[in-house]
């Protein structure tokens, strides 16, 4: 069965080493007023922030700063981007930095001119946004979430622990995204690594739905085998230009819609993770890497068929002389020793829970799944065979 | 080497069974005067045209017609469709039909108001538009072209009988695409298999150049898949909802820009192909297959290692024992093989082209190529191999 799907994604994507020079332009099709948006001091390290401050400069824009975005983007720092976008009259939001930022600038967008609280309207109750859109556009320096060409928010709100993501509708996407894989050089190899398995993880969780012979899933496969081929250069040789541009190509592919066309798709080790993410802040794509395995291991058999895919497709698992689930569970195994050779830890434990949290976690996580539907009991299983 | 390149798709696709419905959402966002395109009897005969009209009718709209677009879209049928706007002050082009009808659609709405003359500063001297561009929707009844999602214009002139391709900026894409595969159920399967071919051509013009290992490429190949396996499901079973679903999205796939990104891309069997079509008016995807097998044999010595890669990825070919040129003949081979098993005649004679016609068609054809330069010696030398 293919589902109908509508399709629509509006962002303007410059890519490679030169892509920089479109940022003038693309400024030039707004007002004067702009908010800075970016993290730590990354991007100055590297010059980053001096090139934009000098082309917003020459475009003669009025620049207003919000710094110290959060790996986990906290809903005070979005209402603190709010006030700035409402008090300086902004006209465009530049988002200079990864997910995180691009999260949170998509976030003030929406929030800036809200009725009512918008973290409950827009992140509980998943209203429709009814006021202003503030737009967007960003400077990405580091890969995984596909924020870039999408209009996802994942935002936090410390005061009631919970982690929690949005899509909005393609009115919310970026603008114009400007991706030069040269700027994610400087990444740490740890951030590298997490943000890869991120792209996998968003790859899987589109991939494992369904039983169809659908297009979708074909184009899912190239883009996982292009990823991990990249991959295994990119952890040799983090500034070898060809892989660094195919890995954040597959980022954007990996949750720009395409690859989820026609796809019932199964979210459920995203939820746990921002779950996972609300209590102990560690890097996303390492906790989606160390919930993947035992996750999977917990539903293949109801999806088998499409787990024996994978195996082989992906995976290229010679199936002679076994049974579906062997070769299931080999493909599951590939993947593990995939994360492994990216220096993953695969344990909870590594990644600062303690035991106490699981329970928390498991009950802080929606219900819900694809192959199969996942309990709090279930999912609280899966987290045991994490720690 | 991966190049730098720009994406952005502006066009809205609604696909499915039930996608239809968008119509009048979509038709509220434009004025009252619609000119309505189409080609002969066929939307009347499935009932189309009636639908199409009730909701036009019910939207309160104008409706002039224009009917008898050609499969070779001629351009004095452009300059008629360019009065009709003028004349009833149109506010949105409406293309009901193939890619046949979709390219009229756009050459109308860039020719409309155009200074000058249209067909030789936007065909011939490739100027950019710098007048209005009337908007257009489209319904799709035949896939292949990916006119629906792309700014492609392929116009034939019968004055001076020349056929050429245009792909404008993104702003003359379709605004919207409603893609129904069961509207594709009607399509005679000569027609269905011209465009399955034709989609499969797209894809390996984009394939066949570079040698880097691109994540574009791993897709290509991927949709490549999809299609083949579906063709052979609907070569048998016109009416698999799931095998026609994919053909028609692998056809927009596969020339709605995310199959060409970063690639050098060898468009030369299409610019032999409108060549032949200017001459014989056969079915464009049957000239395609007619001219790519003997293209292919001819210059895959100068890309290799990108036909073996064909050969093993997407067609199978075990490489055991064999030589590159083995290997790469064989996928050759392949090609020609499902071919065959769609049922598409090998031979120019066989799509009414006389021998006189070689060298008219050879030395009317730009030179150009990818991996092998083609002078008008080499092309002639291709089409006495397609004989």
């Amino acid at each position: 069965m293919l589902y109908d799907f509508n399709y629509y994604n509006p962002t303007k994507i410059y890519f490679g080493k030169d892509s920089m020079k479109n940022l003038s332009k693309e400024l030039a099709c707004y007002g004067k007023n702009i908010l800075l948006l970016y993290g730590k001091n990354s991007i100055k390290k590297i010059g980053l922030y001096d090139e934009v401050l000098k082309i917003l400069n020459e475009c003669g824009k009025n620049v207003t700063e919000l710094s110290g975005i959060k790996p986990n983007p906290s809903y005070s720092q979005v209402l603190e981007g709010a006030r700035l976008v409402r008090e300086n009259n902004i006209d465009l939001i530049l988002a200079v930095g990864g997910g995180s930022v691009i999260d949170c600038a998509k976030a003030i967008s929406v929030s800036s001119y809200a009725k009512g609280n918008p973290w409950q309207r827009y992140w509980i109750d998943f209203e429709e946004v009814d006021n202003e859109i503030v737009p967007v556009g960003s400077i990405l320096t580091m890969t995984g979430t596909a924020s870039e060409m999408n209009a996802g928010s994942v935002i936090t709100n410390e005061e009631v622990t919970v982690k929690t993501g949005r899509v909005f509708n393609p009115d919310v996407n970026p603008k114009f995204s400007i991706l030069n894989p040269e700027l994610t050089y400087s990444v740490p190899q740890k951030q590298m690594v997490s943000g890869i398995f991120d792209v996998m993880s968003h790859l899987m969780e589109q991939y494992f739905s369904g039983e169809d012979d659908n297009t979708t899933d074909y184009v899912i496969e190239a883009v996982m085998k292009s990823l991990i081929n990249s991959s295994k250069t990119a952890i040799n040789n983090p500034k070898d230009y060809e892989a660094r541009s195919n890995i954040m190509w597959c980022a954007t592919l990996g949750l720009n819609s395409v690859t989820g066309l026609s796809k019932t798709q199964d979210w459920q080790v995203h939820n746990i993770e921002h779950q996972l993410g609300a209590y102990t802040d560690c890097p996303h794509g390492l906790g989606l890497a160390v919930i993947s395995m035992p996750y999977y291991r917990y539903i293949f058999k109801n999806g088998i068929d499409k787990f024996v895919r994978f195996a082989k497709n992906v995976w290229n698992v010679n199936p002679d002389g076994k049974t579906k689930e062997e070769i299931a569970r080999e493909g599951i195994s590939c993947l593990e020793s995939f994360a492994k050779e990216l220096g993953i830890p695969l344990t909870l434990r590594e990644l600062g829970a303690t035991e106490d949290m699981l329970e928390k976690i498991a009950f802080s996580t929606y219900e819900g799944g694809g192959y199969k539907y996942m309990t709090h009991k279930d999912i609280l299983n899966v987290l045991k065979e994490c720690y």
